[in-house]
Order: C-alpha cells, then sequence, then structure tokens
C-alpha cells in the first residue's frame, strides 16, 4: 500500500535508533507517480485539477517556500501521511531548515489539538530521512 | 492490520505495473467480517446500526447504485480506506462503469480538495484490482 | 452574514409552525453571487476552480440529478449549511422529490452520525421553503 | 435559524455583562423538536437512529452523567454548536458541576486544538445562562 | 451569538454593495475577549493553552506575517469562522496585502476543496471590512 | 512506519482466530516514546503541549476512569488509530471493563457515524490484545 511511506528498520543504537530504509520514499513516490498518471489517463479533471494546485504552490505574492511550509502544517492539521511526505520533499527542495519544519509542525499540533501528534511524529521521522537540519 | 487493504507487488511492465495480490482484498473481507462479528457479539448496538446502514443502501428512490456511488464519495471524502475497499466491492457487485466510479471521485476530490488524492488514488488502485472497466 | 440562508419566522399554526421568509434565500444567493463575484476578480483561480466544479456536476456517466443528490449527502455531512442551501435548490431544478432528498439526507446521517443531525434538520427546513414534495 | 441558540444582549456591567435572553434557548428546544418530528414523519430511519442514539446515552456500565459529558467533549471537538446547546442542557438535567464541565471542555480543547476555541466559548456561555455553578 | 462575525446591510451600490457595519468587528473582539476572560478564570489551562498559542504565533524561524498567512487558511480549510476573524485582524496588524491573503484563501480553497468556499467568501468579506488592500 | 499498532498473524481456529503478535504493542510504545523524544528535543513547546495534556487527563472532578474513556470515544470519531492504542492502554491500566470500552466505542459510532466503523474494529482487536474482560 501506498499508506507505507516510510518503514524504518529499528536498530537501537547509543540513546536512539538507526534508519538504513531511505529507498521507501523512493517507492512512495514512483507509486504515487503512477498511480497519478492512471488518474489523468482516466479524466481530464485530474490533469487539471493537478495544474490548479502546482499553481497556487508557485513562486507568487507568499514565496514558494512559505506555501510549502503552509501546505505541510495543513498536512499534518488534516491527518494525511502521504500529503506529508509529498510537502516534506518539497521543503526540503527549498530548503528549509529544521527550525522551520518544527515551526511549521508547532502551528499544526497548536491548531489542531493532541489527535494530530501521530502525524507530528510522521513528520519528525520524515525530517530524519530526508536529512533535514 | 486491516488497514493493509491491497498490497500490490511492484512489477515493472511495459510503461505500467502489473499486480498479483488480488487476494489481499479477500483478507480484508475476512478480518473485517470476523471483526464485525465481534462488535455485533459484544452488544446489540451494532446489529442495530449495521442494520439501519444496509437499510439505507437498499433499493429505494434513489436507485442502489447511485447510493452506492455516493458511499463511494463520500468514504473519499472522508478519507475511509477500508470505507472504499467496502463500497467499491458493492459498486463492482451493482454494475458500475469505470467511468462511473471516475465521476464518484471527482465528486469528492472538487468537493474535498487536494487532502483526498491520496485516497482518490487508492480507488483507482482497488479498481483495478476489482477489475472494474 | 451569508450564514443565515433562512429565518423561518415561527407562526405556530395547527400541529405545526408556518414560514413566510421565502425571500431569505433569494438574498443568499444574491450575497453568494456577489461575493464569489468578489473572488473571482481577485484571481483567475477562483473561476478555474468554479468552473472544473461545475464540470464536474455536470451531466455524464452519472446522471447530473444523481450528481446533485451526491452533493447534497456530502454538504451534510460536512456540515456546511451554504452548501446544503446551494445543492438542495440544484436538486430542485433536477426535479428530486421529496423521497429522494429524504434518502440523500439518510445517506449522510448514518455516514456522519447524530453530529450531523442539525444540518440535516437545516435540510428539511430548506426542502419546505422550496416546495419541494 | 436554528443556528442561533443564545443571543445575549451585551449589557455592560460591573465588570462583566448581564444576559437577559434566557428563553432563546427554549426557542432552540421548540424548533428543534419540530423539525426532528418532521424528519421522523418523513422516514422511520430517523426515528430508529434516534433510539439507537438514547440508548447509546442511557444509564449503563458507564453512568449516563458521564456519557453526557462525553457527548459534550464530542460537541466541542467536533465543531457543533446545537450538539453543544443540547448536550448541555442534559448535563443540567444529570446534576454536572461547573467544574465537570470545564473538565469536559478542556478535553475537547487539548484533543481538537485553538480551532475549538470558539465552541468552547460559546460552552461557557450556555453554561452561564443555565446557570450550572 | 459570537458567531455573528459582521452583519452588512446589502446596499445596492453601482455594480456592487456598499456596507456600514465596521462596528460588528468591534462587537465581535469585545465579546470574544470577555469570554475568554471566563475560561481562563475558570481554570488555568486555559491561560496556560492561549499563552502556548501566542508562542507558536510569535516572530521565529518562521516570521509571524507568514505564521499568520498558514493560520489564516488553517481557519478557512477548518471552516472556523471566528478563527477567520480572528487572524485577518492579526494579518492586517502584519501588513499583509490583499495578494498575500488571496494567495492563503487559495492554499485553503485548493487544499480543502469546494466545501470550503462559504468561508473563503467569509474571508473575502472580512477583507473588505478590514480595508485590507 | 507507526501506524502498524497490530500485526495480528490470521490463524483460523475453530469459529475464530488466534493472534500471537502481542508484542507489536510493545513496539508501537516504543517507537511513540523515542519519536516524541524527538519533538521534545526539537522544541520546548512539545514538552509543555504533552505536560497540558497529562493535566488534562490527570484525576479532578471527572475521574481520571471516565476521561480515559472519553479519550477513547474520541480516538475512534477522530478516526486516530495510535491515539485508540494509547488510551485503551491507559483504559487498561484504570481497570476499565470490556462493558466500559464498548460504551465509550458506541458513543463513538452513534456521534461519528458507519465512517467510525474501521476504528471501532481496530479498538475491539486491540482490546483482544490488552485482554480486556
Amino acid at each position: 500500500m501506498i499508506s507505507i511511506v516510510v518503514k524504518p528498520v529499528l536498530s537501537r543504537n547509543k540513546g536512539g535508533y538507526v534508519r538504513r530504509n531511505i529507498l521507501d520514499l523512493n517507492t512512495f513516490n514512483e507509486r504515487r507517480k503512477l498511480l497519478n498518471q492512471k488518474l489523468n489517463d482516466s479524466d481530464n479533471f485530474f490533469s487539471e485539477f493537478g495544474s490548479l494546485d502546482d499553481k497556487v504552490y508557485s513562486e507568487g505574492a507568499i514565496p514558494k517556500k512559505y506555501k510549502e511550509l503552509t501546505g505541510l502544517s495543513i498536512s499534518i492539521f488534516s491527518k494525511c501521511e502521504e500529503c506529508i511526505a509529498y510537502h516534506m520533499q518539497k521543503c526540503k527542495e527549498q530548503g528549509c531548515s529544521k527550525g522551520e519544519v518544527v515551526e511549521a509542525i508547532k502551528i499544526a499540533v497548536v491548531g489542531g489539538g493532541s489527535v494530530t501528534y501521530p502525524w507530528a511524529r510522521k513528520t519528525i521521522e520524515i525530517m530524519d530521512v530526508l536529512e533535514i537540519e
């Protein structure tokens, strides 16, 4: 299932744990792309909607970096794991720092409450995989 | 976990991918049935609620086929993977075409926005497994 | 506020009550149109999104009537009063019967639970105003 | 509209404000009852669903008082003003104290975050109207 | 009710309408403050939660202006009218332009779909009242 | 992924099935703890928020046991699998009976409708793992 974004192996290591499965995010990306293509092939609506979404997140009155951080906050707030995996990679591309990502998580958690915590955890996990520092 | 509805093996194949895991939907159905039985055994409430749900989705002023398509739209809109797996099988039973399923996805996506996309992808994936054409 | 769709005057009348404020739905429509125009004027995105939405709800593999009933179910499910007011008028235009509207309410209530009840009540109220029978 | 539960008149008064519109909650109750009756008359589903809901909230393994407080927490969490008005009156009937109601609000706010605050405010407002102390 | 943020009088005027009720936002602010005070008086939890919320939205790795715009997007996405009224005033204080507010609306609408439209309309309405240009 | 709380092996057994994976809940707890620690290390906000959450669920005007049952209802209502796994263990600690847990499930299902059913099933599954009777 696509819902399995990252499957870190729990290797105990001095005071923490080490992951070795960076490739899983690649698998997510590959399957996401294939399924989006299937949606696009099924009806013009999906490429038009996708194009609208891309335009909304393009550079504009609000810089793209801050749009991606907002997209990340909304992804956590709305409990959407794949949305988190997608926007985190965009945040990485935009050069977001760990400090910025953490603040985006805080906005989501204070706004959406403790039921967002599992998705805050997923975000911190993906932040490690992407080596955002 | 029940949440793993379909676990397609990613076998690259000319321009797409092939799945070989149709049985996973059977596993989902079997486990869903067993756990629903446990709920029903725990308290009369659950069989009464389930019976109400069945009646709502029975043939009526709105034909059953269109009710199942509405159920599918709501399942995607509310980001409920198991609900999608359930209503997709009902859509198959009602003889829904790919065109009808795709329109039900579109209603969910335009109504619920891009955060529903991961569930639109799950639907298109299950549509393949069920060979709805 | 636009959120006041209908403001029926509570005139006790043999076993029920009479409303006299059909015009309030007109006010809603007029203000909705003006504000949508302001959105459209602010950025192309809104007319493009609105156009996508219109296309999704146009006649297709699923007949427009059943799409509008699905839109109504989703509006109640998602607790959106203005969406209800909008789709109920579309249901009226499509010649939906009271029986069909009631079934759309039932799908929303069984799917979304008792927290949708206030919006089920708003729907039955608007059904009266629109004289859907 | 039913959505107007209480319309307190803002009369400034030493360090606070006084309300004089206790009757509005009566209006809410009266209209809620009439519209629920209309729903019940439209289809057996609604009286069956309502009956299930009543049974869930009856005395049981969990005392009715704590069920009503849970119902209040869920009403705030799900941002449902009429649900709050309903469960607050049930809490009053069950003899809930202000301390208990405040704790139910806290569970909703910490679970659902700052977007639940407007409904926390509505609850505190209705608590005053109902003179829960 | 607090839920009535702005009650514009519909005065037809060359191709549009004029509002004269800027004071209603003041009423919202005043009542919001009084009810928050009642919450704070009822239990320390609320001032601690409120303080956490203030800290999250303070200047940091993400500039306060972009945090407020994110808060606005989440407010629209989560269909919270009072949250919109609150964050719009904060956006005004941070000197946000109309272009920035419109982009925040777009992020919410593309992410949350057409069910967020009524709240997009409320935002554009408040933008007028606040004379954000 | 943390989202895999319990992975029961489906061993057919006279009229039911046997599980052998009680350890998976331990894995969930261990990983949850490690990731929460990472969140706490990233910013003071998270330990402050976590501390607020702990205080809300501490013994008070509402007994801790009933708070945990409310937390369980909200977890099912909000479709949060990890929240269910967390509160179920707290319910176990508080000595909740199967009858009480089943009533908390019923409150969630009647309030949130059939889209909560998959999470009701997860709860009944975890109840078995925890041997709540």
